[in-house]
């Protein structure tokens, strides 16, 4: 899904990323469930993204020659390989500059992007994820790893989606300090939620995110808050400096919220929303109540958090959450900051 | 106002700024109403906030040192200066890196602030400028003449104070593409229309806000738009790279909004705002009624912008507009930016 987007992203928008970035994205091997393509002369996005929406894998890139109108692009061959790691494709292209780790997140072991990732740094390749397993897991010792390295890690599309949480703590605050922050980082949860306060049932509310396809195959991920937790320790690493993983976080989901305690907020005119927070070295994610006319009081799938810093106050920054074309553009805006570093002469 | 701020964050946050950022900033003169103090040595923050509270200017900074308890930091001399100009104060002070212009904005002709910035930049002076007066009416050619003498031109503290809208838009949405902004510029007149829309009559709203100090003395740059249009000019330059000015702004404030305005658009569930909008090469401020569960509706005094991208959706920022501590925070950012620039060897 995020392949896909992240190929048409690469397609559509060639000529003004050349132009306005200088950048001209290679992409040498892709893999997924169903094997691998690759080519160090360069993939064809358009028929990568073909191969998969016809065949169901990129394995069928070079089958794709004979069918489908395929362009020309490219001279693809499939290694025989079923079910590639990153090892195995940074063997066959040992060239490559930048792994871009996008398997699903999962918080027992973190695999296999943890592997994916650490092999890529140890094969000094900058790396992109937006599986945000790995981070939950070894935030710290995974920056430790890149810094050893040499190597550039970046992970935008794990918080926030298309928008810039993590860049914006970083960077438009400069010479600020951040005390503490709160956000609404499960956009399903907060989907329940919201319909919860509009007077449906808790069980009518998830069946309807389920139904609209918003609820992970995993339901405990955004249920427990699981998902919520794995962001809120990648916020804490990244802008308040703390080395802490997902042990560190108080976690409780929404499974336990009724509509009595939606009632009780309401009329204290508050809302019920599941925050992940982080303040005086405590992280908890759990379902609070908080005033309606709260600018972090977002409804349906949004995403919104809340910094208070020391001189400019409470800043809320509010946005879609993950979506395929957002983390695309995520995914983008990372290697965007790759390029400029190993232009810049800092990195390689 | 905004000078004391700075004065004092510099004071507090000397040895962060050092330790965090090898910042050490050296102030060589300052100049208000009543005179300026100038030191190549460097002034003493301390003491020229206390000759400001004490004697009205910091022209009393050398009296300081005998009375309200003097830390004997800086030589300070005062020069025979009654009203010095920016060229005055850079020929006293030749060797200085950057101006930080503060006089008030004025949508007439700019100046002093016009003339203070264009001198510096020709002595090659690095701007930051809170004022927003020079960037409204002559934003294209400031840059140019920036880019001319070879200088760095800031002016994050003229839009959202202390929130980084500015920095927000041009570099955490890298690789974005903007296609329109609509934003809630100004606090006075938000809470004005936020005072209407919980049945104050106009006329109360807005004593109401002249009693609380948010009314600026004139009274047109809030209540007929212009600060609101100044801000659009700003962020129509830098973030959608447009080359417009004051005059290319179709502005409508707030004096002809009545209570059955407000009331009308209640009963569709909207509230009007005041909002100065980007969109098909049209700049607009106006009042209009927006949807109660837009994000972009915010109370009192914040200010709000949502800014809708190619690939990312629509994003809101929401924070405290301009005060004292928010545009010294913005002014510091700018300054950091500065000594980056500096230190980099692309300029200077």
């Amino acid at each position: 899904m995020v392949g896909q987007s992240l190929a048409k992203l690469f397609e559509s928008r060639a000529d003004d990323l050349y132009v306005g970035y200088g950048l001209k994205p290679r992409i040498v091997a892709v893999s997924d469930n169903g094997g691998m393509a690759c080519d160090t002369a360069g993939l064809d996005c358009a028929r990568l993204v073909r191969a998969k929406e016809q065949k169901g894998t990129v394995a069928a890139y070079s089958d794709g020659r004979g069918g489908g109108g395929s362009n020309g692009g490219g001279g693809g061959r499939t290694p025989d390989i079923s079910s590639p790691t990153a090892a195995e494709m940074a063997e066959a292209v040992s060239g490559a500059d930048v792994l871009v780790e996008t398997t699903p997140s999962n918080y027992k072991d973190a695999e296999p992007g943890m592997t994916n990732i650490t092999d890529a740094m140890k094969r000094r390749m900058h790396v992109v994820s937006v599986n945000k397993g790995p981070l939950a897991l070894a935030f710290p010792s995974l920056n430790e790893l890149a810094a050893y390295n040499r190597v550039m890690f970046r992970f935008s599309g794990t918080v926030g989606g298309g928008t810039p949480i993590l860049d914006y703590a970083k960077n438009s605050l400069s010479g600020e300090r951040i005390t503490s922050f709160s956000g609404i980082l499960n956009g399903t949860t907060n989907y329940i939620l919201s319909a919860m306060a509009e007077g449906m049932s808790p069980k009518s509310a998830l069946q309807d995110a389920r139904k609209k396809g918003y609820v992970e195959a995993d339901e405990a991920l955004d249920l427990d808050g699981l998902d919520a937790a794995a962001k809120l320790v990648i916020l804490a690493n990244w802008v308040m400096g703390m080395k802490v993983t997902m042990p560190d976080v108080s976690c409780t989901g929404i499974r336990g919220v009724t509509s009595a305690d939606i009632k009780r907020a309401a009329r204290k005119n508050k809302v019920v929303k599941m925050t992940a927070a982080c303040g005086n070295d405590a992280l908890t994610v759990a379902p609070v109540a908080i005033p309606r006319d709260d600018p972090l009081c977002v409804n349906g799938t949004l995403n919104a958090i809340s910094f208070t810093s020391e001189h400019s106050g409470t800043q809320t920054i509010i946005g879609r959450g993950a979506g395929g074309t957002e983390t695309a553009s995520a995914i983008l805006r990372d290697l965007l900051y790759i390029r400029q570093g190993i232009t810049s002469g800092a990195y390689g």
